[in-house]
């Protein structure tokens, strides 16, 4: 599908879509009429399957059947069910995953495990290493616990990143699998073994891969692994996330958010914590059910793919899209001071397309969006970093012809220079 | 209203509910016809509002809003804006509490914050004290934090906890306000005080307090606290809880789980964590919007109690139903084994009732539960501590009429010796 050739016409663009096998995937979402969405690497769409199951929850399991419905209604064992699920997307065996807590939460206690795990096994390795442009909040987590260990956290360009491992003296490697400004993946294969040749174990942060790529945790040699929920995975705003740890290290340590959840026997109620075998010792609080039954339609939703080629399906729709918007940005939107971040090698692509521009970025992505067309603004560093147009595609739902629009949009917000309009430039809380 | 007499007939208690000032409270509640629902201190019912707001921000905020609703749909000051209801409920000021991730996580906080300024302020202080009996979740997240910090976690009986705070050497008193299995409620000024004279700080969970019973924080000395979603507060279950630190804590040190919505400027994506100003840097992930906006309606039902009085309206006819059911289980249950082992006195005692057996308390539970009449078991350990049965009384919703009815109940099962019926001792996951 990679081959497939760049549609010269909207026409063309329509045909693709009638072709794609995976186009009966979109009917499962509440897609506001008209609107080209770009940003389900932001917040995934609305699965449809979702508010009645939210219903269910609320009116019957919580308010018929109350406290019965963590027996009855199966709520004690949603992080597990959940996250088998999401473990079929991610190549994790059954029992290796949960869904709990956020991605922040989730990274805290995978990387102090880890950090415990080296401080076992390789004392003398003290440094956490990740990359400069990771998301943030996993530096900040990473930066807080490195504090409380008298680690260090050392930042690193995506391609210095072998040549540090080999020097030594890393204990962990922290990074995001697909950048979530650039779109670049990483080879989890490679580094994973980098990392354990430098002596060093290595966390992988799926936030933009789950539902989007192809991943296997297990073969890459992945030692721990979290997750967004609200993402490619369609889980909601502020879903629930997820956290796997490989099977020789799950029961090693305790994390430190050593919550009940995470005890071996929760409702003994001892005073003493010990904890449950395996990957629900990372469990720590009461499961969010409603949070988490919204979730479990949105994986749901990607698991529905499986009839259809599953992972690699969407994945090579997902290149097949991606290359479709980058070729017509590139024929039909030249000139205009459009560059191209995202990788075009198919190899360490995401699903996501970055453009770079030295001015204008945020007011050209506000007249997009006033458009119908709902990309997003990612703000660079005022240096080495540019500001970002961001445009997600998830190839569940996004189609052809939504490449081929969103294109023909941006050039006549280009051609126009409409998003010059002051109210393009009021910055919002959120960007 | 504690002077109330014991009704002596049901339609004395009847009557009693027609005189209640608070009666039309009950209204706000979907109560599953003929149940007698005893158990709002593990799980809140569910208020008529929410199902109703959870549609419209799945259909309308997150489905047809998508991401543009973190701005027009306020989602990104969900944690703020639900934090100062709650913080009208527990005597903090507005600003000064926010709604994030689950008690256990938020108590890893708040120790870890308070671990911080006992070090600086009082470094040869190295015990974490609690209570013996303390919910577990408490003790486990202070037995790992104690583990990391090279601090002693010592637990204590209630009555000890003055003179282990004279003895010195105490970092931080962390207590739940009231038991999770007697009731037993703790005079929050006085340990508060005796903490201060002692050179510790004090963290106070009410997760048995909030919504239940008056509980003023700046008044009564409290440093940090935190709290729970989903019992008085009526949030749905696995709702989010809450956090609040005193305004002259908050901005003295980082909590670890540093996390990118605690930042002071989160949408800036700097690699370098940056606090937030007060206690917003105790946020972490991303808001979890569906979670948050059902835990605002059940907010929401206990402050419609205040045109009628509020809290302290609240705290008079909690604590005559709780005066009414253990007056009647000792009047009418009698010579049955049944003891009293909430307090009596009604500064000790919370918005529940347990009694504990020496036999059979799981199975009278269920029998009562087989009648309609919902309370729930706690195990004992064996030894010191007895298994107990638990009736919560909610007085947002319960009538003096359910107190009458769950007694005869009661009385009928003793006196049938019902429960002992084999299906009344199969265990349930949750008990």
């Amino acid at each position: 599908m990679t081959a497939l050739p760049l549609p010269t016409t909207r026409d063309a663009a329509l045909a693709l879509d009638a072709a794609d096998p995976l186009r009966g995937l979109r009917d499962q979402f509440e897609i506001p009429p008209g609107l080209i969405y770009l940003d389900g690497n932001s917040l995934g769409v609305l699965p449809r399957a979702t508010a009645a199951r939210v219903q269910q929850v609320v009116q019957d399991e919580w308010g018929r059947g109350l406290i019965g419905s963590w027996n009855q209604a199966g709520w004690m064992a949603l992080p597990q069910r959940v996250g088998d699920k999401i473990a079929r997307l991610v190549g994790a065996g059954a029992g290796q995953l949960v869904c709990a807590d956020s991605t922040s939460v989730n990274l805290f206690k995978v990387l102090a495990a880890a950090l415990a795990i080296a401080a076992a096994d390789a004392p003398a390795a003290r440094a956490i290493v990740s990359e400069r442009s990771n998301f943030p909040t996993d530096l900040y987590i990473a930066e807080a616990l490195a504090r409380e260990r008298g680690c260090t956290l050392e930042l690193a360009e995506a391609d210095e990143l072998p040549a540090r491992l080999a020097r030594g003296g890393v204990a962990v490697l922290m990074l995001t699998h697909v950048n979530y400004r650039t779109g670049r993946m990483h080879d989890m294969a490679a580094l994973s073994q980098a990392a354990h040749a430098a002596g060093a174990l290595v966390i992988w942060d799926l936030a933009h891969s789950a539902g989007a790529v192809p991943v296997d945790l297990l073969r890459d040699g992945a030692d721990f692994s979290v997750g967004c929920g609200y993402k490619y995975l369609n889980g909601g705003p502020g879903a629930p996330a997820f956290v796997w740890a490989h099977p020789r290290h799950a029961d090693r340590f305790w994390q430190p958010l050593a919550g009940w959840m995470g005890h071996a026997a929760p409702f003994e109620f001892n005073p003493g914590y010990r904890p449950a075998v395996g990957i629900s010792r990372y469990l720590c609080g009461t499961p969010a059910v409603l949070a988490m039954s919204a979730l479990e339609c949105g994986v749901d939703s990607v698991l529905a793919a499986e009839a259809f080629g599953g992972m690699a399906a969407l994945r090579a729709k997902s290149l097949a899209l991606t290359d479709s918007f980058a070729g017509l940005v590139a024929a039909r939107c030249g000139g205009h001071g459009l560059r191209l971040v995202s990788p075009q090698a198919a190899a360490q692509r995401g699903s996501q397309v970055c453009l770079a521009r030295d001015e204008g970025a945020y007011a050209i992505v506000q007249a997009l969006i006033a458009r119908g067309v709902v990309g997003d603004f990612r703000a660079g560093d005022g240096a080495a970093l540019p500001d970002i147009l961001r445009f997600g595609f998830t190839p569940l739902y996004t189609r052809f012809v939504d490449a081929w629009d969103a294109v023909e949009h941006l050039r006549q917000v280009l051609a126009s220079g409409e998003w010059h309009e002051p109210r393009f430039n009021q910055r919002h809380a959120v960007t």
